[in-house]
């Protein structure tokens, strides 16, 4: 089932919306336990401006709403195609309200407003080039022009950020199919323990990391 | 149908045959509606030293012939492996000339010789790392040392710059396919409109940015 | 045939075992004609520490001695997850000891102590990046963490390094199916040619090439 808004669950406290603002968010990820905070960051411009509405943060949220089964919370930001407020955006994600996962879409490609993958590499510790090249393979299956995307993943501190792409069908194809890899990562990082529903993107972990 | 040379046709008018030399060519691509000003750069140290015949560019020149549809020009270079003539060349194509694209044969591989990959990286903005990923997975169905090249492809301002194998077989195999990807990622860097013929190379682009 | 621990045969003279402590080696490769330095670095906290034995470095020997059919000689290493010290067996191995290709197993993964790969990149001239991308491709069909794996390919003079995987399984999936380019590379940096067994592994090179 595909949903173009979230549900609101007991399980899922989404603060937050609409798209935009700081969510009030206290404390560590570890004071309540296996709580995964979660930020959706829309970069667009014209998202950012209300020219349109944004589609891509409800859709990220909608699949984290499908696919998560341990308590969650969503931080969610709308953000113009500004490196800088992006990187801002990301490091008060992950530093300050100490999300364990940030899920940008949009300007992931070659136009000179595109910045996302270059505003993550910059707050990175890391990179995990599996992400961005499993995620273009992915793609390409469905559309040419997806060799374009320049979209990464990384780690900063206990946290990983993925960059999606920013039409909604996209963003549905590719989490799907990588999520499944991503509580694990999140484990090795020292974030909380995520759980997930059973679908194609059911957390795996080799036996020995299993509770 | 493969051709060994480019035919010389009403669309394409091709400067600066035979491979070398400087081709004249004023003005911007804007004065001339969307004609596209295409750099074919030959990489290699015996072609340019007159030792064999570049097979190279004219394979890169009878697959532009074949698959443009739209105003197009070549300006093509043969030069040795030096990484300091590679950038200049690149950065005049691209700064002078105003090709909105250029492709490179040769010198991927990891001989101590083989520096196109760094010189392309040197002139980029930006990297576009699909199409490294492509061209590699691509050759690879043929030949398992495709691992080895270290093509990559990126933009400089308004310019697509990639690198393409120096043997023809592989450039035909590995530019049909990635091809269809090109004309768009030329809009969306500010380039002119470029249409294709019909192929396996036909240009894709989203319902919106079609003309 | 899988091999727990390497037979010790006619062509190969395994020095350095069991696996820790310096192998003595004198001259250069060429001195003993086309006789093949090979390092094997296991890198593993608990593995240096005696917490565990190893079986990663054990089962890159197996896969050696059924593959190469050419003069070889082994270096064995057993370091924990230390950059520099990482580093510095690694420049031995090329530097010192004239290994032309060091195969290294574990510490690729995202956790704070993976440091392999960022070992690797420090102390390589260039990347190789079709290594990193085909063996995460070929994990994945196995098992979908492999996307997190950060394990790359690149030279250092004569020498191709490879990161491995730590789990022994993993470690034959990818080196059986990428081993094929291996020998060319290793030419193409100006090592000695090696020769290969019959198998999936078999050695590749393109007909002027091959001797």
């Amino acid at each position: 089932m595909r949903l173009a808004l979230p549900r609101i669950s007991k399980r899922a406290l989404l603060l937050g919306l609409p798209m935009s603002g700081h969510s009030p968010a206290g404390g560590s990820p570890d004071s309540v336990g296996d709580l995964a905070r979660v930020g959706v960051v829309t970069v667009s411009d014209r998202a950012s401006s209300g020219e349109y509405a944004d589609l891509s943060g409800p859709e990220v949220l909608a699949f984290l709403e499908e696919a998560l089964d341990s308590e969650w919370q969503a931080e969610v930001r709308v953000v113009p195609d500004e490196r800088t407020l992006v990187e801002q955006t990301l490091i008060e994600l992950v530093d300050d309200i100490g999300c364990c996962l940030v899920i940008t879409t949009g300007g992931t490609g070659p136009a000179p407003r595109d910045i996302t993958p270059d505003a993550t590499a910059a707050v990175c510790d890391r990179i995990l080039p599996g992400f961005g090249e499993q995620m273009r393979a992915i793609s390409l299956r469905h559309v040419p022009t997806a060799i374009l995307s320049r979209q990464i993943g990384g780690t900063r501190g206990s946290c990983l950020i993925l960059n999606l792409p920013g039409a909604p069908k996209a963003i549905r194809e590719t989490i799907d199919e990588v999520f499944p890899a991503v509580p694990y990562c999140i484990d090795l990082v020292g974030g909380p323990y995520i759980e997930t529903t059973d679908g194609p993107w059911s957390a795996w972990r080799p036996p020995h990391a299993r509770r």
